[in-house]
Order: C-alpha cells, then sequence, then structure tokens
C-alpha cells in the first residue's frame, strides 16, 4: 500500500484526484487530500474507499510533518509562496514531491542534497509550464538528435473558450484562474529578435500582436510572455538568433485589450477611492481627457478609432458607458474591471473551453533551412471537466503514477524537460488522448 | 523617570534620537534604541548618559514585548508592515505609540479599545504624511472658523535638491528612499476635477504636469498623487468641488521623466534576465521600436521630439546610450534604472536638499472667492541633517515630548489631524525653525 497525499482541494486538484482514485484500486494506493476547508477535501474524495480527506492548516508544521510523514509522495497545489516548507519537509522527511507551480530558486538551490537523499522533486508539472517544457523538448531533442542546427524557437499557449462556445463579441471567456487575465501584460515582456534582446513595456504588451496560423485551427493573434528568454538555457538553445514564447488569443482580443490598458483600467496599483458612489461610465470617464461631446465620441476620440469601430463596440458591450453602479466599494481599476469580467466573461452552461500550443522550430539540416511545427488543440468536456483542468492535473497524475510504481527514477529537483521525465508522461498523456500534431515545412 | 523605546535606527531615526537625547537630561528621560543592527543603534546614542542602545529581532514576540514593558511611549519606525504587532504590544502592555508611517486599516479597527484603555497611538506623524496634513488642518480650520466655504483644495509637497546644489541637468538628486523614486507614478492617480472624479493611469501621471508658482521660491512642476482622495473625509471637505494632491518637481524633470516610462524603463515587474551581458545602450535599443540609423536618433524618433531636445540631453547625461554594461546581474526595469539613479543622482559633499510644500485653498466668503496661500520652504544643512530627516523626526520627536510632560492627553488611535495634535506639534515645530508663510489673494 502506497500513500499519495495532495496538498490543496481547490479547483486545479479534481481531475488531479478523480485520476489518483481511478488508479487506487489496482496500484494498491491510499490518496489523501488535506485542505484548509476539509468539505472542500471530503468533496473530492465522495466516499471514495481509497480516499481520505483531512484537514490542515498549512502553516502548522507539526501537521503538516504529521501528514507528510505518513506518505510515500506529496503533490502540493499550494500557492507557490507556500511550497518551500512542504519542499523543506519532504526532504527531511524523505518523501517525493511533485508540483505544477514554476519552480523558485529557492527550491532549485536544494537540488544537491534532494539527489544525494534519493529524492525525486519535480516542478512545472501542468500546463504553461508543464506540457509546454515537455512538449517543446521532445522536440528540440529530435531535431538535434537528427542534426539539425535550431537557430529560431518560437512557442504559443493559449487557454480559449472552444468556438461553439464563443458567442460574445471579445471571443473570451475566463477559463482559468481569472488572477491571470487582468494581470496578463503587467511587466515588462522580452524576447530575442535577431541576436538582439527586445523589450517590450507592459503598457505596450498589446499593441503589436502577432498573427499565428495554428494548423488544423485557423489565425490566431499572439502577444509576448514575460518569461521567453528565461527557458533559453533550460532548452538548450543558448546560440539560437530568436527565441519567443507568447500567449494566443482570438483575432481582435489584442486590440481591445489594448484600449482598456490605454484608457487605465488595467492598472492594479492605487486604490480608487469610493467607487461604491461610482458608476461604470463616470469610472470611464475620469479616465478620459476632459472634453465634451458624448462620452462614446469621446472615448473613440481617445483611442484613434471611429465610433463605429469594433472595439468601442465591445468595450460598451462590456457595459463601461453604462450608467450601473460599480460593483466593488473600493478596489484598484484592474479589481473593478476584474470583477466585471467575472461577470461578463463567464463560462455557463454547455461552454467548453480549448488549450491550444504550437511549437514552431526552424533548423539548418544539410545547408538548407527547414521548419517543425508541432500543434495540440485540445477541447474540454464540460464546465467542470475542462481541457485546462486535464491538463494541469493529468501531467501531475502521470508522474505520479510512474514515481509509484518505479518508473521514473530521477533523484534531484527537476523541471520537466529531461527525457527521463518528459519521455514516459508525454507518453501518459498520449493514452489520456492528449496528442501533438506535427507537420514539416521548408523555409521560403 | 520616563522610558521611551526607539524601534529602529535607520536613517531616519538620526534627527529624533538627537532631539530625544537634547531633552532627556532636563525631563529625565531614558531614550533607548532597539535595531536588529546593534552598532546602528549603538551609533545613534554614540555614548550618550541618558541613552541605551539594544539589539532587537522585532519578528520574536518575546523580546519585543519585554522591551516594550519596560517603556512608558513607544516610537516606532519599523516598515509599515510591522507596526500591527508593535501596536497590539502597546495595547496590551499599556503604552503610547508614535509612528511616521501611514496609519493602516488593521491599526484603525483598534482604535475603540485603544480609546478605551486610555492609550494615545498616532500615526502619519512625519512629513508627507504628517507635516502636510497638520499645516493644512490649521488652515481648514481657520478658514472654516472665520465663515469661509471652502471649494478647492490644492496642497504639493517635494523634496527636492537645494536651488544651491543643484548641479545636473535633471534638476534631481535623491533625498530620501530611493525607492519611492522608481516607485512614483505607479498606480491611477487621482484627483476631483470640477465635482468629478478624475483618474489617470501611472504610465501617463507625468504627461501633464501643472505649473505651480510657489511663493518665494518660483515656478515648480506638480504632477498628481495617487492618494489625493484619501484625505477627502479626514480633512472635512467632502463638499469641495476640486481636490488635488501632488508631488513638486523642478521645471523640466516630469517631460523627461515621462520620457523613461514611456520607453518602459521604470517597469517594477518582468526580470530582465542575462542582465549582466547587457549594456546601457543595447538596453534602451531593446526598448526601441526596431529600425535603422544611430541609436540617438531612434530614440528622439520614438518620443516624438529633435535628437538636440533637452530630454535626449538628460537621457544620455544618465549614460543610458553608453556601451557601459549594466551593473546588476539580475533584476526588473525598474532595478536596473534605480541602480543607475543612485550613483548618477547621488548628494555628495556639501550637496544640501529642501523641502517645499504649498496649500492653496479657495473659499466663498461674504458673497466673493478668495484664496489662501500657504508655503514652507525649509533647507537641510547638510548631507547628514537634510531637511527631509528633520520634517520626519521633528513632528515625532515634539509629539513625544508633549506625552510625555503631560501636554498631549488624546486617548484613541489617530492622525495629527486634530487640533489637539497638530497645533501644540506646529507650535513646538516654529520654534524649530519650520515656519509656514501665508499670503492672502482674490482670486480674479
Amino acid at each position: 500500500m502506497k500513500n499519495i497525499l495532495v496538498i490543496g482541494a481547490g479547483r486545479s486538484s479534481h481531475v488531479l484526484i478523480e485520476f489518483l482514485l481511478a488508479n487506487a484500486e489496482q496500484f494498491r494506493w491510499l490518496v489523501t487530500v488535506a485542505d484548509a476547508e476539509p468539505s472542500a477535501a471530503a468533496r473530492r474524495i465522495n466516499g471514495h474507499k481509497h480516499g481520505l480527506s483531512v484537514w490542515l492548516d498549512v502553516n502548522k508544521p507539526n501537521d503538516r510533518k504529521d501528514l507528510i510523514k505518513r506518505s510515500d509522495l506529496v503533490i502540493s497545489l499550494l500557492p507557490a509562496q507556500l511550497h518551500l516548507k512542504v519542499a523543506k519537509d519532504c526532504l527531511l522527511l524523505r518523501k517525493h514531491l511533485l508540483t505544477a507551480s514554476y519552480l523558485s530558486p529557492d527550491i532549485e538551490s536544494m537540488h544537491d542534497v534532494v539527489q544525494g537523499s534519493g529524492l525525486t522533486f519535480i516542478s512545472e508539472l501542468g500546463v504553461d509550464p508543464g506540457i509546454d517544457h515537455m512538449s517543446a523538448m521532445r522536440l528540440i531533442e529530435q531535431i538535434k538528435g537528427q542534426g539539425g542546427d535550431i537557430f529560431d524557437f518560437r512557442s504559443y499557449t493559449g487557454g480559449l473558450v472552444a468556438p461553439d462556445s464563443d458567442d460574445n463579441p471579445w471571443h473570451y471567456k475566463i477559463t482559468w484562474n481569472p488572477q491571470n487575465v487582468v494581470m496578463a501584460g503587467q511587466g515588462t515582456a522580452q524576447y530575442l529578435d535577431q541576436n538582439k534582446p527586445r523589450f517590450v513595456p507592459g503598457y505596450r504588451v498589446f499593441e503589436h500582436p502577432r498573427i499565428v496560423e495554428v494548423h488544423g485551427f485557423g489565425e490566431l493573434e499572439m502577444y509576448p510572455n514575460r518569461d521567453s528568454l528565461l527557458y533559453q538555457t533550460v532548452y538548450g538553445l543558448d546560440n539560437v538568433t530568436n527565441m519567443i514564447r507568447g500567449t494566443l488569443r482570438y483575432p481582435g482580443f489584442c486590440s481591445a485589450w489594448n484600449a482598456l490598458v490605454k484608457i487605465g483600467l488595467t492598472e492594479s496599483f492605487g486604490m480608487i477611492h469610493n467607487t461604491g458612489g461610482l458608476t461604470y461610465r463616470r469610472l470611464l470617464e475620469g479616465f478620459l481627457p476632459v472634453g465634451n461631446g458624448p462620452l462614446k465620441s469621446r472615448l473613440a476620440q481617445y483611442l484613434g478609432v471611429a465610433v463605429d469601430n469594433e472595439i468601442i463596440h465591445k468595450i460598451e458591450w462590456l457595459g463601461l458607458l453604462s450608467s450601473t453602479s460599480v460593483d466593488l466599494s473600493n478596489g484598484t481599476a484592474a479589481e473593478i474591471l476584474l470583477e466585471l469580467l467575472l461577470r461578463k466573461w463567464k463560462m455557463t452552461g454547455k461552454d467548453r473551453d480549448v488549450v491550444i500550443m504550437q511549437h514552431e522550430i526552424y533548423y539548418r539540416k544539410n545547408h538548407s533551412d527547414h521548419l517543425k511545427v508541432s500543434t495540440l488543440i485540445y477541447e474540454g468536456e464540460s464546465l467542470k471537466k475542462t481541457a485546462m483542468a486535464k491538463l494541469v492535473g493529468w501531467p501531475l497524475g502521470v508522474a505520479a503514477k510512474l514515481l509509484m510504481t518505479g518508473q521514473l527514477d530521477y533523484p534531484g529537483i527537476h523541471r520537466p524537460t529531461n527525457r527521463r521525465v518528459y519521455e514516459p508522461v508525454l507518453d501518459g498523456l498520449q493514452q489520456l488522448g492528449v496528442n501533438f500534431i506535427e507537420s514539416d515545412g521548408s523555409e521560403g
């Protein structure tokens, strides 16, 4: 009997726990789900005979250690800043650890001693970060193995509403962490272009989206991520002259979101006072230069577009020109906007999501240039079984299964960028129906 | 014998501790200075027979309580987020508390029980926040007391380099917390204009500075603060139609700083990777649109100014067009810029600072409109005895003296906006040479 401890029973735990419980009988696992909210943990277990739900305040070291001590593997779904405590306990108590969060330098610095203890800690085992790393690395190492010399790497990921459920003028609904929606494009984006670093300040990130042709899906827009260059060395791409990682949106999204940025509605610093008495109309007006005439004309003029432009239509559709009261008593501009978006961009009824990922790798081989494209188009099943939830939960689940069945032995602290991790995890994902389609192309 | 405990021996403690020690003999005080750095505390006391320096890790509750228990008054100069712990201890152990930091809602919520215990806690007893509140409130209540009906309130504060020491093209040096320099203008600024709230996103805060004529000093530029409306109710100005609080700079500063914002160099999110290998020139180039021609011309073109414009000269003077390596191995754009500014805008040698404050209050009385202006121009003495250090330290020192000599009895949690505080503290400041000059004007 092996004990798997999942810490955190929030939204991202659903698919993972279902996967673990479905395998529990065959592999003789006990799956323990711990959360500060005991009813949330119980709901995840739902009476399963191989499951156990427990209450845990993760800030109480003794309770935390007691639970970890009794497990063979810990999967932490806690907010990123709490992982370090759990990682230290796992090292002390000699347990393996998996997370879907970004690997922090604090945790990374424990590599040698974790390796020496024969323990395997893997972070970034979700999607962006996670599946993006694994599928990119498989492709990169395949090209290199065949003698290709990579000079241009482009990788895009987007969590979107599925085409069938796309019924609002923004062509966007919130399919995952809502915070990410307003935080997107806050901070300097960077990428490598013709061997020179390019920096884009947050307030200009949505100004010039690139058009990306996603094979089997169609044209999408892409804006650059903050972290494009973070993985250059990790991916073994120190010699490329171009590297970009970006986020995908349906066409028309970026110019309209850019208008919200330009107005000032995405800013997450500075409390707006007395918002209780504010209407959306008055909020919008307060951001525009003083002027006369109808608000809609002033808005169009400020944005430099015609009053019947699609951007104005999108902003009006959100309700920002309405005399409705702002539904938040005090908040930053971004918080006020988010509260509105949570209502307007809500997934409801039969809505489904889709996760799109595409890698485009240009390489030189036999004195000519080639292009390899690898594309994932993965649609969700329902409001609960979203593509995003599966693509975050399954890599953790598959890696857990590999670890618990002795098929993954890779002591140390890792991202899933090594073949020993990405091969078996991608194979496991393929068995679950997560397939990348590869296509070749010769550059003109 | 009364015991006064000062927690924190950093830069802002210098003038305060000197003031307390200078009064210690006469009033029979023991002044204890506690800091995590014992040598810093010892330096402040410098062997004074009424002083005691102690080591304190403020996160150790027992050590903290031990010290607080033995004092009659606590003055906390800790970072703002640590005040709550100290405030709770002071309540528990029945001690008065003074700070120069912003009053947090957490602490404010303790008002009733602090008042019931007969204790006096006063926050915002420095300068901006502090002297600005006190001098504004004195003027507001004076005008109201004489039957004036205030409809427009403007208040400006600036910490600048003194005119004699103003020898760089930016007409600016760092006279206080360097962090504030790059954080200025991050977040939505807001003010009230013709009874309508006006919002300015951070990236546009420096775009349209107002010109302010400071009586006895000359023309300065003013950009709006984030918190203009935070004090509307506190100041009793709920019925005004215009209210703005702003920051003062020498003419020409705002348009040049706005250029840095527009380039993207002030952004405090998003690590710039491999900055170790970057030159300032390449950093700047990375932010500009791709193009040909000399970097300086491309910069001028991006900013929409001539290549010999004063803004380009200022940017060049900072070294941003030079091939010097960025002196920081990893950092956000704002951190890279700050590291540069700390060297270029350093106060050295005989440099002195000046603090400028001006309130402009428009009111109606006897059917006509009037203007009352109150101005403080306070120059520093030296690099160590800056105007800023005095104007932060003295209000705390004067309030401490009032409390310890029984001249200030005002139980509860307060800002210094009540006459019971501002009258005696402003009087004490006047005795130290801090004088506001008032002038009248009739609006045309």
